[in-house]
């Protein structure tokens, strides 16, 4: 089957070509700046070049239908026809407690949906507005959603409770929920897998390290725990997030500053993180490259995402009693040799030793730690859309 | 020599006098609703009956006067004269990053102190007005301040630094600071000495578990790091804190129950953790009493409580690349013996057993591991009075 996976932001618009037979990308891109001026497409058909062609995309539906034409063409396509499309794989970020899996669209689905929207107010109606542009154009083509959050729908009370009064939980489902699901879904099913491991018997904690970050522990096949909460904020440090902070430091922040919470969130979301500590940049490579060259702050910065990283490993450590395996993925995991060797560094307890010759390899699938290490250690380069791929055509067959 | 050790909040006054030879308790006791009607004065000295009495305090330096004329009263007094007070021991909460250690108190000191006012709006003009009235009634005598931060300062950057702004560490001192530091000093060192172990080579996790509860990890006689923050509202769930939560959240709670920050925080203050999740009680021995008798909210508080305790204790062995002993301590951790177990049981990993018939004990120094365990587990009764009248000692000496 062609599977045609969707990523629909507020203004921009991901997809891919996947064939589900063979796992093959036959085609990617983007539409950026939807709804703006100078709106364009990317698309780039397996083994060639990027192509990047400003188009009018007054709306989502006309970026849906140059990806289409794109599709379809006849010299740069990579279907004949529309009807080579067996299925659509829509990415939504926010499934509350309503979806603990991916499932087939309908109406009602789409309403559960909406009910989501608050939870998600950024993300969820941009998800939706893709759906609804996408069945318009592709009437009678079978779709799929597939959840940020799904995966984490396995925790615990015991994990996912705040403190706070029971009745937010209640009325307002207040709770952790996590992110980043799919990759964690991904690349935890993948780790047990070169592991030797049945996925149904194996302790694993995921690192999912990028410009957003998030750690989750999964056992036996299970998502138990995970760092980032009802919003994607909290946890690690993050490129331009805080990740988690004492709420009384808030409180004494916005009074010194004279802010409002709004204002607070403002600076939480954009403005903290690696950028905020290092004054640099948000990006690690370039906070790396400073604190090389000498820069205090840029060193703290990374210092203390490290640390982070590698207390919230030790603490899902616990919460599994034990560890088989640890996987690095995304932007920072999958890239930063230095940050895995830094953080690895912290285990020696668990008796986890680090092959650094294997460690210096850039997005490559490998295992890093020694044959000897008690822990197997690896570098796992995630794949989100493949994950959203495998979904759709298992439900759609 | 003959301390008098004060703990001076902004109703109330706890003291005691303890020699600092035998470290005996000569008399204890405190003053109740202090500018209040119906204020009081408790007071017992060591072997007698507690004596309540109903006695006018409009500020505190009536309260101290009363406190000194029963010190040194013909019958029930346990000096002849005030001159047998050789030091006051004064406990401050927020010694921000002025104080790491214990100070003689002189003007200099007292404007530092109220430098830290912002960073402890309700306890640091407390300690302060303590200190001014028992200047006044006991001329000469020398005073120490004791700090409840002070142990943690010597954390480094990166578990101090939060992932806000670096402007705002510059300018305000946004970091973590922790709490009970007093606690944690005394207990940690007790627990190096129990296990015997040098306390310059140790590394200890201090699980200091009571209304207000914060974890420490010590490491060759140092904190290396601590689960409160800037305020004492962060890390584990507590009486009625709701511990950490996500940011993100609390924007979502506010809207929907349209709330202001001081409101929240005032929910996260007062009407959150143990009371908030459970409904029956702040304290925990009621919500344990309630889940005896199968109340499902009871049950997940105490989870929750349990595993945040878990999983802090495995990120501080992360901290400080494993573990020789951990401590329980305060009310909930040298008395509830179902909750030491339950938390111990997450580390199987580390080599930890417990001897369920030493665990069986309240209140008590003793060690609750089996001999074959790999890490020494310890009830230490806290003693803060007794360590500040130590260190007030020490410096007057």
């Amino acid at each position: 089957m062609n599977i045609l996976v969707i990523n629909c932001g507020s203004s921009s618009l991901k997809f891919q070509v996947i064939n589900s037979e063979t796992e093959e990308v036959k085609a990617s891109g983007l539409c950026e700046r939807i709804g703006m001026d100078e709106s364009r497409l990317v698309y780039q058909p397996a083994g060639c070049e990027k192509e990047k062609t400003v188009l009018p995309m007054p709306t989502h539906k006309e970026a849906i239908a140059h990806v289409i034409n794109a599709l379809t063409d006849e010299k740069k396509g990579v279907v004949k026809s529309l009807s080579e499309i067996d299925a659509v794989g829509h990415r939504i970020v926010h499934g509350g407690e309503k979806f603990a899996k991916s499932v087939v669209i309908t109406e009602e689905v789409i309403k559960a949906v909406e009910e989501c929207n608050d939870l998600a107010p950024l993300h969820n109606p941009a998800n939706i507005i893709g759906i609804r542009a996408t069945q318009e154009l592709m009437p009678g083509v079978p779709m799929v959603g597939v959840f940020d959050t799904a995966f984490h729908q396995t925790m615990d009370p015991k994990a996912y409770l705040y403190g706070t009064p029971y009745e937010y939980y209640e009325k307002y489902g207040v709770r952790k929920y996590g992110f980043h699901g799919t990759s964690h879904a991904f690349v935890s099913a993948r780790a047990a897998e070169l592991a030797g491991k049945s996925y149904d018997d194996c302790k694993t904690v995921v690192c999912h390290l990028g410009n957003g970050s998030s750690i989750s522990a999964v056992e036996n096949g299970k998502c138990v725990d995970t760092s980032m909460g009802l919003t994607p904020l909290d946890g690690l440090l993050m490129g331009t997030r805080s990740g988690a902070i004492d709420p009384g430091a808030l409180e004494y922040i916005m009074k010194k500053e004279n802010m409002d919470y709004a204002q607070m969130m403002t600076v939480l979301n954009k403005k903290s993180g690696f950028l905020g500590i290092s004054g640099v940049s948000s990006d690690c490579r370039d906070v790396e490259g400073a604190a090389a060259e000498g820069n205090k702050r840029a060193k703290e910065a990374i210092e203390v995402f490290n640390y982070r990283v590698a207390k919230t490993v030790g603490s899902y450590v616990a919460a599994m009693n034990g560890v088989d395996v640890i996987a690095f993925t995304a932007g920072i995991g999958e890239n930063s040799a230095t940050t895995r060797s830094a953080i690895c560094k912290y285990f020696g307890y668990l008796g986890i030793e680090i092959n650094e010759e294997a460690n210096n390899t850039r997005g490559e699938e490998i295992l890093i730690s020694t044959p000897d290490s008690k822990v197997k250690v690896f570098i796992i380069p995630t794949n989100e859309e493949l994950k959203i791929a495998r979904e759709t055509a298992e439900l759609v067959k």
